[in-house]
């Protein structure tokens, strides 16, 4: 059996998303694993989580500015991914634009997960804003990262019905519900090497290869 | 039974959205019929449809300006709907942007159907859009007319799938039936009486009840 991917998820809050992927992790067929957490806040749920499943934590002061990274945060990402031999990056609920030498080292290999049917409601609160508007229909995407928000490749979309009685907590649940089905998918499928980028499409390839310089 | 709801429809293209309405409208049950199809284009299919079945037509010279009307094709337009006491007004690939006389007096009586999940893919060729972003759903939007572009209250949405291996032309076919699923449903919908618009979001009550005025 091949070694499996080692994988960094970066999370800010309470690492519902995390815990699904480390879930995921556990299985024996399951090709990747989770090598380290890293946050921005020292108070990221995801934290206790880590701790209780024995995963290695990192938190990084990214600056003060909300959204943002500072370059010297950027390149210590990077270097702690680097020296794991990190092979994907999860950002997983994680409140900052990642740039700087960590998006120039981890492009292509960095995954996001959004809380809409991109390119619908880019940005925070991608729920409430599906609700504003008036839907039918809200989902989740998972994505490649680029330099955008929200804007990278697409891997895998899942689809909700928005009722009528839907409040965001509602709405949300319902969402997240999939997000935890779809993110476990799509690191499967990058690390069995089955995904091709073609300008802005993402092809699913069916064969099962492994990535020999996955580790 | 109450008389139905009159309905005028308006196409710049071949009709087929126009053709699934019309055949609804043949349904005893069904509580709108057509009772007009206004088109910009003397070459429109649609006009051989309506031919075919017996409804009224108009060609109105709308202006040389692609995407735009004459205030004086709206004022026309308007005239023609109001004579015939239309209560609906539907756009079914009408290819110009609605507005001055008509748009005021149709505000919340106008349909339109979208190729889309909106407000993913806005103005034209939305299946291109779709698959050239590389989303992994896409489907079709039936809106209330506002004076933007494809951003009305949303009744009713349908999802299809994106393949890997479609095409402009396959993607399209696929909603396309869909299209021919929704908007009947919507139009029934606003011709009982059932919709209800709060801010952008259309809430659609169970009770049926007729719009005594509808006529």
């Amino acid at each position: 059996m091949p070694e499996k991917l080692k994988i960094a998820v970066m999370a800010s809050g309470r690492g519902s998303n995390f815990r699904s992927l480390a879930l995921s992790c556990l299985e024996e067929s399951f090709p990747a694993a989770i090598s380290l957490l890293a946050t921005d806040n020292p108070e990221a749920g995801a934290l206790y989580i880590a701790d209780e499943m024995g995963i290695e934590t990192a938190v990084v002061d990214c600056g003060g500015r909300r959204g943002s990274m500072t370059p010297d945060s950027s390149s210590k990402l990077a270097e702690l991914f680097r020296k794991r031999g990190i092979g994907l990056v999860c950002l997983a609920g994680f409140m900052r634009i990642v740039k700087g030498e960590l998006m120039r080292i981890y492009s292509l290999r960095m995954l996001n997960i959004h809380p809409a049917l991109l390119p619908s409601f880019k940005g925070l609160h991608g729920q409430r804003q599906a609700l504003e508007y008036g839907v039918r229909y809200s989902g989740c995407t998972v994505h490649f990262v680029d330099e955008g928000i929200d804007t990278g490749p697409i891997i895998i979309q899942k689809v909700v019905p928005v009722l009528q009685e839907d409040t965001e907590e509602t709405l949300s649940a319902r969402i997240l519900k999939e997000e935890h089905r779809a993110y476990p998918e799509a690191v499967r499928l990058f690390a069995e090497n089955r995904l091709r980028i073609e300008g802005r499409r993402v092809f699913i390839e069916n064969e099962k290869r492994r990535n020999s310089d996955a580790d």
